[in-house]
């Protein structure tokens, strides 16, 4: 089965990569677009496991490999 | 209104960071992970559109300086 993991800044968290996006973005003219965060995306193939199972590992691997808990912010979903 | 653009590697393409997370992971003795990619995500605030010009506007966007398309495929999705 396929995971999708968002990880993204904390709202308190500045964004650099995000504001330099949001710069580079007006001076295309795209001036539309207000506000830019950036974050990671990791997309886990893995072995079938139920949903409780689910619902312990995969915010265990957010919060020890994929995501900063002090900093970041994680959602996850099943893709497939 | 507020947009999401996943960026990810082609198909084709060799991720390592990818494979630096899923070897990180099976050190940690999560071995039901099978393959890991890893990819970018943008969250854009911007001013309401239609969604006739949101399908122009946002791949735009995309193809000029979320994403490189000669490595990168993206997709978007409206959020609210």
């Amino acid at each position: 089965m396929k995971i999708r993991v968002l990880v993204s800044f904390k709202e308190s968290v500045l964004d650099p990569q995000g504001q330099t996006v949001k710069n580079a973005l007006h001076s295309l003219g795209y001036d539309f677009v207000k506000d830019v965060r950036q974050g990671k995306v990791f997309e886990l193939e893995i072995d079938d496991l139920p949903r409780e199972q689910l619902e312990v590992k995969i915010p265990e691997i957010a919060d020890k490999v994929l995501a900063n808990p002090i900093i970041e912010k994680f959602e996850w979903e099943i893709l497939e």
